[in-house]
């Protein structure tokens, strides 16, 4: 269990099966944690119960290893099955009220939100951190709103809590992401789709620990 | 919360939104629940986590109105989320061990199963009943194993838990699956997708009575 006090936010990985493009995952998170990844997020939309529950499992074999934090996106379930660090929750998921009722004080619940509005929203409910997004365009989450720069800023702005940019991100951008005052960048194919997760990983450290 | 013993399982519901043609969910379940279905199991693969959490919500409502106990599929977070009163999982869900734990002693779980081993291991797990299928071929469950009904006696007899059968069971075939000793018939289109649900399920507890 991750202390959920200083946790570092820095560089947030999300994983995403479908771009590994024949690498392993777990191999591939543990480059990138190597490479200076603070935090995983394990995301997997396609997955039956089951098989998401294998995958967290053996996830969380490597982020322990590395004492890094391992939060499961949008499931409860998963969250409490292999005891993960916390959850991270959309607007299309569980509300935070009923997540923070289900997995208890000590779990990390992140929040993804697009604007200040719903940025108070879940401070008020006692969120942990906000992802804030998406920044910049992405085949990932086509769906996603879309927030600019100042806007991040904005909600960084106005909210007392960690907020982890994501959407697009990769070491082009990360240091004008970085620059608007959020706490971290969440990347995903950036380092998911990466021959060498490792390097990316490290060279996008590289650019947050600079700004 | 129905008390965990002394359910009855004999006509047991289980929803798909898909077959409603244009009925109101709740509407038709509560018919069905006037018409006799002794229990209900929110099944629904398509929904995000919100809705799925916004349909258990109000699916408890009418059923608590009627003193019914609610299971809901697959997701330990969903039946946590509406405090429901218990579980199902199938091979492909979480392992019965690790729903145990998330749900502790008091939550029914139910266990899909299509042979006896599957059946021992679920009664040595814990299981609280068995849902064994599919008995007749079905076009709501094409990936399910089939079981015969002299496959569903065995089960039957070598286990000491409620076994619900489930797999194309109808008004004019739910006599054969009774007489092989089985606690209860589950039951889709043949309430879900009838203009009468209220007869649909009138009909079926008649027939289960009589056996
Ligand atoms: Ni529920």
């Amino acid at each position: 269990m991750v202390c959920k006090s200083g946790i570092d936010y820095s560089l947030y990985l999300v994983t995403d099966r479908q771009l590994l493009a024949g690498k392993d995952l777990l191999a591939t998170v543990e480059q990138a944690i190597r490479g200076g990844v603070t935090l995983v997020q394990l995301r997997e939309k396609e997955l039956c119960t089951r098989e998401f529950y294998h995958w967290a499992q053996r996830l969380k074999t490597v982020t322990d290893t590395y004492g890094i934090p391992l939060i499961i996106n949008d499931r409860a379930d998963i969250a409490l099955a292999v005891d993960a660090d916390g959850l991270h929750v959309g607007q299309e998921d569980m509300p935070l009220s009923v997540a923070r009722q289900i997995l208890g004080t000590e779990k990390i619940i992140g929040v993804s939100v697009s604007s200040v509005e719903e940025a108070l929203a879940a401070q008020a409910g006692g969120a942990d951190y906000l992802g804030v997004g998406a920044i910049f365009a992405t085949a990932t989450k086509r769906d996603a709103d879309s927030v600019s720069l100042p806007g991040l800023q904005r909600i960084k702005e106005q909210t007392r809590l960690p907020v982890v940019a994501i959407g697009g991100i990769q070491a082009a951008n990360v240091r004008r992401v970085m620059e608007t005052g959020v706490d971290g960048a969440a990347v995903v194919s950036a380092v998911i789709a990466a021959s060498d997760p490792y390097g990316a990983a490290l060279t996008l450290t590289r650019r947050i620990k600079e700004c």
